[in-house]
């Protein structure tokens, strides 16, 4: 039987996203318990893509196959009972066998929250502490021409050798809320760094009085400095 | 010369409050800096009160003795800079010498966070994630039993002795947002635990239908069950 899972995690605690043997990950976490729930027989885990350390997702999804005879409900309830509380599975359905929660993702979103307002050590770990201004209309104004499909090279680090870097952004835009900008991401796929990447870009539109036009027609990742930091980013949608 | 710090903390990762030996206390921490400022002679900070293991604060207030040649900027720039990223110091001013941070404290605000909804892994250690529903109109109606001029000795685990568990309270009122509740007390002086104690009854007001004037009345601890547990507690502000 296959299943489709969709969990949210807090990432600051784990080792990155992938199963690496001696470190905490997110998926490591989540097929331990699996595997455990499944009497020791090896579970493995299909995700809708990985997330960087640090990065928390609110609704990440991922499938896996698994014969055994219990309800949905138990196997949640199981599952959540042997991860660590900074992981839950939301919810589990079945899917079709030929279902692929990475191959068949339509659309993805993230979010990537900024304080410009003063230090928060509480939210040190799930918002960017940048703690100085910005202009949302002017920043608005940029993230808009981002929308598109595009070659994104300028925003993926050069080691990551890929295919192609062309992508297509839905929508994006920043909303401002008590000095808290959350800005929004929908496309059909994004590559590695490259919402944190938007967002260093865009604040250096500001900043730096830089043009994210020029910065993404460039394909240069060297038109700007800094990659925003990960504990701003959310995963916060995957659609099938 | 006598100066007054106003400081934010996340408790998540101290072992309590007051300077312990080999332990990271928020108190030590800060001490621990000021001291390394001071060239190495020891300051002492004087806090408004402590907060129990886990607790935030967002206006925690100390002050503390220093005859060094620097401005409040400096200061505060200096003390920022020695301290871990789980405190920060927001303001200092300079105080009359007479100035006591604990005695002469006229009111304090404390709130409580509690999700009634799904269970978040990225809010875990700052909101209580009870995830069952409660009545906030009936809660309001119980909570409002416990503004005026008391003995709180209910909401005080026993093994603390003090002179007089008589305390007032000001206000105390609950607001409910997106399935989060966060519960307000305003009074002259909170005893050890009687806040987490209060949440922990008015919870039992709704889901074992007991009453609070009854509780508080009866005096005695055992009247009702659980304390609320430290993540959802705030220290929010400090009046003199």
């Amino acid at each position: 039987m296959r299943y489709l899972m969709t969990f949210s995690y807090d990432g600051t605690n784990f080792k990155g996203y992938q199963r690496q043997p001696n470190l905490r990950t997110v998926e490591g976490e989540i097929e331990n318990a699996l595997t455990y729930i499944n009497n020791g027989n090896e579970v493995i885990i299909h995700s809708s893509g990985r997330t960087d350390r640090g990065v928390h997702a609110l609704n990440q999804k991922a499938h896996f196959d698994l014969d055994l005879n219990i309800t949905l409900y138990k196997l949640k309830k199981a599952i959540n009972t042997y991860i660590g509380n900074d992981i839950y599975v939301k919810s589990i359905e079945v899917v079709d066998d030929s279902f692929h929660a990475r191959y068949m993702v339509k659309k993805k979103t993230y979010i990537y929250k900024l304080n410009m307002g003063e230090y928060n050590p509480i939210e040190r770990n799930y918002i960017f502490q940048y703690c100085k201004n910005l202009d949302v209309n002017l920043l608005n104004n940029h993230i808009k021409e981002l929308i598109g499909t595009y070659d994104f090279s300028a925003f993926v680090n050069k080691e990551d050798k890929k295919e192609s870097y062309v992508r297509t952004i839905y929508d994006a835009y920043i909303n401002e809320k008590d000095n808290i900008l959350t800005f929004t991401f929908v496309g059909n796929g994004f590559l590695k760094y490259q919402v944190r990447n938007m967002v260093g870009a865009l604040i250096e539109c500001y900043s730096k009085k830089k043009d994210i036009k020029k910065i993404l027609l460039s394909k240069d990742r060297s038109s700007f400095g800094k990659i925003a930091p990960p504990e701003g980013l959310y995963l916060f949608d995957v659609e099938y």
